[in-house]
């Protein structure tokens, strides 16, 4: 999918919301607890109830792999319900992978081809040839971790080097790589504050916001200092969604919650005039 | 397995060697183009041959799940076949995952509970909360990446900070982790020169040493500046090996070339009084 077929359904659904689909088995809602295949039902249930107020789902990757072999068949049934069903939805494999050059290349066909997401998460540390393989696809993005949104982001992502933070040096290195046009970054919600710098050194590009709802980040603040004049902000929740109940009425929990987000986040997509 | 007795198995085998498993289809013996798995047969047959002169072996992920839930079914019968057949061989996820707390549960428990591997190569991007639920398992270990093989690695991991390079201070923060004896490192073998710095600042831990043969790095140079009192090294390698030839004799091949490794693994072992 291309950034200009995105902005399209962030202005048809005023809404720039990213459900995180991070299914935990032992979180589950009760009524599924016998269900032969419990991860893709609630996956189907949860999508078909919030698809109306999101704009892109995103697989949490780990919670279908701590199945092994049943938990990747789960993910191409769902990856599989979405394509078919919702091809105008932004689908991000949250996988936050890379590898030396080789190896990513591998990733990447994981990913791209095989279940034809249209991005994934990707971890900069080991540089430029290890991300460049997922950018040689058309149409599709790799989405650099920057800033995130856990405790030990400031482990390394916050120490001084060359006089800035790291994060700021891997953003500013990413963008020389070829097909750069196709990065998209990672900004934690609970880092607020840095979004305004960042928004300097990437003006036009799409973030992936994480961390609003559990992890405590503020949806209008991340709003004000991270929206652009093409929106350019793709805000996720998982846990406050797909767990607004474990009862039987879990689906329309979270269609509640999810249209909850999308009415504050329209009010925000106006003030902008970008609907 | 715990440190030492990785230990005994090289003492026994007179061997540090790892046997990197990046199984690439295109690259897969003319002899195994009409086999239903040829996966897990290549795997299989390149473990028989190589298994007497080798300690360690490495799937590398990236090339199973390149298949979706195919792949991964492979990657389930390798694991079985080698922790049935060799349980007293380590094994490493070659897998460079890591992402916030609750996602790092659930890779640690798809590599340690569902397909028991001893251990798992980690990316230290996200920090301390990324990477301390790979440390909560008892014999199981974290490989961190520390200083990696390729091109890129002089992006991020080189740049100065705080008066030396990133991988020192991911190294030096790293060992103020809970359990964090259960760490061990990535150190390209291309980077031999580094080696002995990093053995200053981590004298006793397991390095794992990509990068000998088709990337370049040197076996003699990595066992003079990087073998400890109690060896400390799994060297790897995968491409110099696995596709020692692409006949049917390929198996064979692999397990020559493993051979030879092994005679000038011994030769360095003698010399340090480890054997």
């Amino acid at each position: 999918m291309t950034q200009s077929v995105l902005l399209e359904q962030i202005k048809s659904k005023k809404s720039f919301l990213c459900v995180g689909l991070d299914v935990d088995q032992d979180r589950m809602p009760l009524d599924l607890k016998d269900d032969p295949d419990s991860i893709f039902t609630f996956c189907k249930k949860i999508i078909e109830a919030t698809a109306p107020y999101c704009v892109a789902y995103k697989p949490n990757i780990a919670f279908f792999e701590a199945f092994g072999s049943d938990g990747w068949k789960s993910l191409q049934k769902v990856m599989d319900f979405l394509n078919k069903n919702y091809p105008e939805i932004f689908t991000i494999a949250d996988a936050k992978r890379a590898d030396i050059g080789n190896t990513s290349v591998q990733y990447a066909k994981a990913y791209f081809k095989h279940f034809e997401f249209d991005s994934v998460t990707i971890a900069p540390y080991m540089g430029k040839d290890s991300v460049e393989p997922f950018l040689s696809y058309e149409k599709k993005h790799a989405i650099l971790l920057a800033l995130t949104s856990n405790d030990g982001a400031s482990d390394f992502q916050l120490l001084k080097t060359e006089g800035k933070p790291l994060y700021e040096k891997v953003i500013e290195q990413s963008k020389k790589w070829k097909n750069a046009d196709r990065l998209m970054y990672v900004v934690g919600a609970t880092k607020a504050q840095a979004l305004q710098k960042i928004r300097t050194l990437i003006p036009n590009s799409f973030l992936l916001i994480p961390g609003v709802g559990v992890q405590g980040g503020s949806l209008e603040e991340v709003a004000i200092n991270g929206l652009n004049e093409t929106c350019g902000l793709l805000v996720n929740s998982s846990r406050g969604i797909i767990y607004a109940s474990n009862k039987s009425d879990f689906d329309q929990a979270a269609g509640e919650v999810s249209r909850g987000l999308q009415q504050r986040m329209a009010i925000h997509l106006r003030q902008k005039g970008i609907i």
